[in-house]
């Protein structure tokens, strides 16, 4: 194995990586697809891989939807993937309340009808899921009425984002002792044809800055994401590869955790960034170098049918 | 006058500050009012004031009422007082775009009703104002249609921020001549009691996080907002006294401008933080050190009735 970062991998590269693990993590959007477009040879890649042995696992900041959701997506796409592969920021922020925090109370949940149902299926009710339009003047929002069962706020991707809700989640966090969990940072949701909109860390930082303190949080590049993966399947993180198209969240995540990790280029990160960070001399962004990268995951195929 | 900053204004100290200026600005919740109450003895103050030859102005940083509005509120607290003496930031944000920007075009505006009027005023367009509630899917989002005529987007308070306003604001900024201006950066807007509610802060912070940049406010500390005072009255800044509640707003923008600064203790900030700052050694936090301060303006009534 080459010992310089940012290496090109194909030809007999390929093998020789594949050889030295067991476990490999995918992202998901920009990696194994785009918008509702399998990424060409992605299907191919995932069940070979499975034949040579290798265990395969699904990390997305995503919180719009629950592991049920994804596995579904993923079997429209041509992908052989069961529910328990995919391990999504929804899912992982009900872990994380449950196991690491040990939360005994409700969630005020600025989020998705899927981050509601992961909660539930580990025993977490939540409040504030759907529509919050605003009424009444500023001292009615200063003493809407609060659950006193909420221990928790948490803050994933709301489309139903309002000044209410941003409200509600200030009011409950005046409290110390009310837990504070982002499920993610990511500023913009990528879409086809460089259009974006705003992600979930938009939201987060809204509620930030309103609470005067810092959450909590569960997605990449976050160590939590991969232990949630490694504590179920007791993965060898020597021989675990993490593979994603950011740098700043997927090969970050990768560093992070010590895994070996692999960039690929058909999603938002390039290797002139790469190239940047590598060269910056700046510890922080050599975290955001992968060991590898390639153009495609496609480019792995030649090696698993070969 | 004493060198020393920070000093309890009281006796004849108050006269003798009184006699080095001409024009007295005031910031006003927290200063002279509080909540819909008058602080006692303000009116008074500032009638006096005004019999003794002074020049007063109110500067605000909240951007959800006009200049007329202001003078209307203040007029049933009791104070004598014309709009033209009034600069909140829904008429300097509007001042600064004709002005300073020069803005030929219209303003997608997140923000209330007063601060369309005050924009209005000055005779520059607006969309946005009032409720958008959210339809459709992410494509749609990305693709919603964008007024050609939009050259800046304005963020001030907004009780119907929602995320369609957040996508819409950040559509339009990805066009990089798009200006972008916060009417200020207060994060929580304090009420009776020790209560809140979020402020501008939060929504500017969350335009700027899906934006990727940084907006140009208007409000205190910015300088713009005494400039616009300034150029209309030709006041001489050595001349002036800001009085304020907040160090980081007033306190900070009479320093930043070159004025004697005044605390008065009705408000938010104290002098134990006052007193931290003198202390910090750190020159940014020197600028939130007021020279003078008082329980209350109703400290300089004797002086002025004397």
């Amino acid at each position: 194995m080459a010992g310089s970062k940012c290496t090109r991998l194909s030809g007999a590269l390929v093998q020789q990586l594949l050889d030295t693990v067991d476990s490999i993590l995918f992202d998901c959007d920009g990696v194994i697809w785009r918008g509702d477009q399998a990424i060409p040879g992605a299907p191919e890649v995932i069940s070979l891989l499975k034949k040579h042995g290798k265990k395969v696992f699904f990390v997305t900041n995503n919180s719009t939807k629950t592991r049920k959701m994804y596995a579904d997506k993923m079997a429209r796409m041509g992908f052989g993937v069961t529910e328990h592969e995919v391990f999504g920021t929804a899912y992982c922020s009900a872990m994380y309340l449950k196991t690491v925090c040990k939360l005994e109370g409700k969630v005020y949940l600025v989020g998705s009808n899927a981050l509601k149902q992961e909660l539930e299926a580990v025993g977490i009710q939540q409040t504030g899921v759907g529509p919050d339009p605003i009424s009444g003047v500023q001292v009615d929002w200063a003493n809407v009425p609060l659950d006193p069962e909420v221990k928790a706020v948490v803050v994933g991707f709301d489309e139903h984002f309002t000044y209410m809700k941003l409200n509600r989640a200030m009011q409950y966090l005046t409290d110390p002792a009310c837990l504070f969990v982002g499920t993610n940072t990511d500023t913009r949701l990528p879409l086809e044809e460089g259009k974006a909109v705003p992600g979930t860390g938009c939201l987060l930082r809204a509620v930030e800055t309103a609470a005067q303190r810092q959450a909590q949080t569960v997605g990449k590049p976050n160590h939590f994401m991969f232990d949630c993966v490694a504590s179920q399947f007791s993965l060898d993180r020597s021989r675990c590869l993490m593979v994603g198209d950011r740098l700043d969240t997927d090969i970050m995540l990768g560093s992070n955790c010590g895994l070996k990790t692999l960039l690929t280029l058909t999603g938002v990160s390039t290797v002139a960034e790469a190239e940047a960070n590598q060269n910056s001399g700046c510890a922080e962004r050599q975290c955001m170098v992968p060991d590898y990268y390639v153009e495609s995951i496609a480019d792995l195929l030649p090696a698993l049918q070969g």
